[in-house]
């Protein structure tokens, strides 16, 4: 099932059966009993253990079937994993909605993973909706419910936090009322046999009290289903923050083109959040100052213009510093009218203009002077006020200023008192008067750099590409020959076959492998290589041959092939010779996830090396592709950087889009490289020189 | 004067005056009044101040000449900047060694630079040695004195602090508690007037009491000398650990050519990071870490494979990932043995594999099983333990064991107990135990790789390049022709000339000006350029047209250059149209502090776009360049990537060699760029297609 409607009853259930429950201390069932008595749950709770007959001073019944009502709306389970499917199968004619704490499935033996499949079967066929196995179980902060195993309830707020891991999960509710973070929910997804992010972010997407969904995860599943959740959430205004560990994921299969490892490890993630403006957690820290910061930054605030005060020169150095390499950040300037009144009242030695600095023996008068005036400028988004524990400077009486100012003004307040002993009390001050106070500046001038850029993402359609639909039958044909004779590519005639179908423009080339027959027209000069299915990379073994200015010349370059290469099924073309001018690769793979990813980069040999590539998930629109043409890493190609005439976006923009058809219409490609494509700046038409296909 | 026993007297002196000294509270003389009155210093103190008579019971002396005593170690002034001159002035006589608190020197008016010059003349006239003005002054712990306005003297260690923010200095002191770091000397050096960061840096080279150098810097001076310094301290063994602000740089002055531009903002102080085995600190929180970390880590141990044991999967999944991207760290591998030990004694679930998983319900029995094995592992060199407060695990029983176990052994064991209050009372336990515990896991990994890097790094000689003596006259009549004649660059025949004097492999060139003579033997196909010594990019002025095939064509491409420059002093040349493998540019200019900077990179017109790129700070040796050519980021072309022959390293060598020869005999030149230099692999002679000289 998992639609919204039973992932709120599992959420918000009004009555809930643990099975497993237990009166002994340590024991997993024993925790869920009192974590529930010990939360302010309103709903039912009925405690469920063959062995049993009391817990806590309440009756335990020995199935969920034995529960004197006719519905329950969650089974909680916690016993031994080879009991779950019967408990399951049984507790189904009451309650459609499980909670599977216990372990012993897809992440353990082979019989667990049997286990897990039978489990999944079973949802499936009794349209039931299953958290787990292998799970912490879930807090839901909002319903006053913890049906976890995590020692405490965090405060209520409007994060919901999604975990892969338990652990995780606990230390960040472990962490929340330093960060001043609360919680809609926290859910604990364990093997995510049933329930996965996909659906969780759907759900959110749509829940009132949750502003910021935060994940983390150790792998995405779910493709264009994950994308158009996040695409949900996002439209519905609320920021979607993931911490995806598994970045040097080494269990990558074998790799035959370029494309491949252009798009090898953690690339295709990183293109995904790119696409879907999906801020990326790099460390456990990110997502504890992202999680607190997104929880004071409304979305959409507009946050541009930074003034930073300061007793400390260095760190107010250091801040500006980074300020100003955030593409997104600047260095506020506040009106002249301000600045005059400031540095009347501060003394000729303090800088008036960004940093603010109020020098080491700033009082409290010259933080409230600086403080006032950076409030009423309008010039200026957001404060961020440093401090270092000079003898002269009370921090604690600046706490509480900083307090009241934020209680009366929407402008963000970024606070940072560096030191240790001296600023412990003055933090405190400004965490519990709820102003922002988390690590030290550039990190969070950083982590403010991102939230900003990605509150402002527009967020692409994700249904309207246009999808011819149907398979194109001719390239199919000439595939299904290909790989009945064993091959793993195509020679480079059928390629042009399969170019000339979806439009892409193919180079021109004639078959020399018989010599230069009557019909041959070779014009000269030209290149002359081998041509076979099986070999992928022509220049590496030494296949291409250049230039050739004569037939004599194109005579001996034949022989020399043909000596080099002495398979059977071996084929010499000669391609007239191009004159290069920008030399692309323009790529599709299929990925196991998120299916075909079309690339585009700067190509020749050293393409990886040189690594300017922009890598799209599809459904991609030609504006989605123009847009990231003109502002990503070949920018400089369309712009026309340095003296330059632009090159022709749609030159690029018409064969991506080609290539994306390719991989609707003929999913048995499983890649594509166009490498070298040739594009001028001066009116020539684009050539795609090579092109190999592999399925 | 800044020699050894000079600072050590200033750094350790056995009797000081404090000019200012006051019983004001509030004042900066006070507060030095105070600092000394309550450290532990054991010279003697005399407070001197033209208006007081007694302060803290003590006589006070209204000039330094006054006190009873033939000479004082150490004057430390805080009366106005407009006394200050005077003051140092009649105190010469007795002492030479002074530390300036008071501000409204260089940093100030241009009265204050005045003053500034004026001091430093002083300075240089009576064999002075002054620290500052406008700094905070400066704390030895290890001689028990707090001349400066800081509140309290840190903990004694070995770490040695030099910072260009005293306000910095306070942070750090403050926080020193809780990062378990003791000090040597902390010192604020100001404005640098006189002693500035090498002198200092020179000194703990040689101090037996410090093995750390941590230093923050708003700019380095001190060019080769600082080089040197560097070079003695790591020399010793010292770690030089840097946080340099300024990375934005704006104020940069206007870029010529490419080698200006891949030079400019940060990229001169990376290059002598990386040249001098420098560790750069990014960030505050870096210097915290950092500064811990050194303190615990003896330089030159190894830690290279790290086994990390949790009770939390998440966190152990995201750390071993980032160990597995860190070149320098490894997942340990346990022993097939302790593997099996281990496997024993956890439970099934559990992972004896990297990371070590006590899972979510792990005990103090399973740390300490895990933990003694790890121990006694010799494939392990460092233990991570990470713990999130799980209901089961007993955090502050843990942390009391590690404690324990870290006094018993000598691998290091990094900690990492993740929460909030929680596991607060166990971090402290750690703390206090003198085990490492700073951050979340994944930021001391990034640091301690960087740190084990740094530690291996084989420091450059500085001295023995093949220095040959005096200008190359020639070449210095070629630019004073050029000057006279207003010009910024070259002729290309002049640039030619130059070239083989250097035994550059220029390329050949005709000069077409005045059409096809009868002694220009132009060979076809060819390229035909404007020439201009004040035409920079030529390209981006399509200056430049090829191919030329006929002399009809040749004839064609003169009349069009020349309708399009019509300056008179415009020449066109033809050149032969070279073959292109690889285009380099190699280039060449001086910076203002560390002299000539000679860079290779990828070159072409696209060259600051693609920006691989390597800097050298010279004086270089052939051994370096062919170590980084070999290991930086042009590896691939050097190593045979992608099954193409290497290129000839030599031919690289050679030519930066002779930029480096280029930039110490005609010091006038500021900026070379050769580019393209294009370099083959099949035994090709290099050729210098276009080289720029701007002097």
């Amino acid at each position: 099932m998992k639609n919204e409607k039973s992932i709120e009853k599992l959420l918000k259930p009004h009555s809930i059966a643990i099975v497993g429950a237990s009166d002994k201390t340590g024991k997993v069932g024993n925790m869920l009993v009192k974590n529930i008595a010990n939360s302010s749950y309103l709903g039912e709770v009925f405690f469920v253990n063959n062995r049993s007959h009391e817990i806590e001073g309440r009756e335990v019944y020995s199935s969920v079937s034995e529960i004197p009502k006719d519905s329950v709306d969650l089974v909680v389970i916690a016993t031994p994993a080879f009991t779950v499917l019967d408990i399951v199968e049984s507790a189904s004619e009451k309650c459609s909605q499980f909670i599977i704490i216990s372990a012993g499935f897809g992440e353990s033996t082979e019989e667990g993973q049997i286990r897990e499949k039978k489990l999944n079967e079973l949802a499936e066929e009794k349209n039931l909706t299953i958290l787990g196995p292998n799970c912490l179980g879930i807090l839901s902060p909002e319903w006053g419910l913890n049906a976890s195993f995590a020692p405490s309830l965090p405060p209520k707020g409007d994060t919901a936090f999604i975990s892969q891991s338990g652990a995780l999960a606990v230390a960040l509710i472990d962490k929340a009322k330093v960060l001043n973070v609360g919680f809609s929910h926290v859910i604990s997804i364990g093997n995510k046999m049933h329930i996965s992010e996909t659906n969780l972010i759907k759900y959110f997407a749509n829940d009132k009290s949750t502003k910021t969904i935060i994940l983390y995860l150790e792998s995405i599943v779910g493709g264009i289903d994950f994308l158009g959740a996040v695409r949900d959430a996002r439209l519905a205004g609320k920021r979607v923050i993931i911490l995806k560990s598994g970045k040097s994921d080494e269990a990558q299969e074998a790799i035959a083109l370029h494309t491949g490892s252009l798009t090898s490890g953690d690339v295709v993630t990183e293109a995904v959040f790119k696409k879907m403006g999906i801020i990326r957690a790099h460390t456990i820290n990110d997502i504890f100052v992202l999680a607190s910061l997104s929880h004071i930054l409304p979305i959409g605030k507009k946050i541009s213009n930074i003034a930073v005060i300061t007793n400390a020169g260095g760190p107010g150095v250091i801040t500006t510093d980074e300020i100003s390499i955030c593409r997104n950040l600047h260095q506020a300037m506040l009106s002249e009218e301000n600045m005059k009144e400031l540095s009347e009242k501060l003394p000729n030695a303090a800088s008036v203009h960004n940093p603010i600095d109020l020098l080491g023996d700033a009082k409290l008068g010259r933080y409230m002077d600086a403080i006032k005036i950076c409030i009423k400028d309008e010039n200026i988004d957001a404060i961020m006020v440093l401090l270092t524990p000079q003898d002269g400077t009370p921090s604690g009486e600046v706490a509480k200023f900083i307090v009241e100012e934020q209680k009366n003004t929407d402008k963000l307040i970024i606070t940072s008192f560096i030191g240790g002993e001296s600023v412990k009390n003055s933090q405190k001050i400004l965490r519990e008067g709820n102003v922002f106070h988390v690590g030290t500046p550039t990190w969070v001038v950083d982590v403010l750099n991102e939230l900003v850029a990605n509150d402002s993402f527009e967020i692409p359609e994700l249904n309207e590409v246009n999808q011819e639909d149907g398979i194109n039958k001719k390239t199919e044909k000439i595939l299904n020959i290909s790989s009945n004779d064993n091959n793993r590519g195509l020679y480079f005639h059928e390629v042009k076959e399969i170019a000339r179908e979806y439009n892409i423009p193919i180079s021109k080339s004639w078959d020399v492998t018989g010599g230069l027959g009557v019909d041959t027209h070779v014009v000269y000069p030209c290149v002359v290589k081998v041509d076979n299915p099986n070999i992928l990379h022509k220049s590496d073994r030494e296949g291409v041959i250049l230039p050739i200015k004569t037939p004599h010349e194109l005579i001996k370059a034949i022989t020399l092939l043909k000596n080099r290469f002495t398979e059977s099924n071996t084929k010499i073309i000669a391609q007239p010779l191009a004159k290069i001018q920008i030399e692309l690769i323009v790529g599709m793979k299929q990925d196991p996830v998120f299916g075909s990813i079309v690339i585009v980069g700067i190509g020749g040999i050293y393409t990886e090396i040189i690594n300017k590539t922009e890598v799209f998930v599809t459904p991609i629109s030609e504006e989605e592709i123009e847009k990231r043409m003109i502002t990503g890493k070949l920018s400089f190609l369309f712009v026309g950087e340095r003296g330059q005439r632009p090159y022709n976006i749609s030159d690029v923009v018409d064969i991506v889009m080609a290539l994306q058809n390719v991989s609707m219409k003929n999913k048995t490609i499983k890649e594509i490289d166009i490498n070298p494509l040739l594009i001028y700046n001066n009116g020539t038409n684009p050539n795609a020189v090579d092109m190999k296909i592999v399925f």
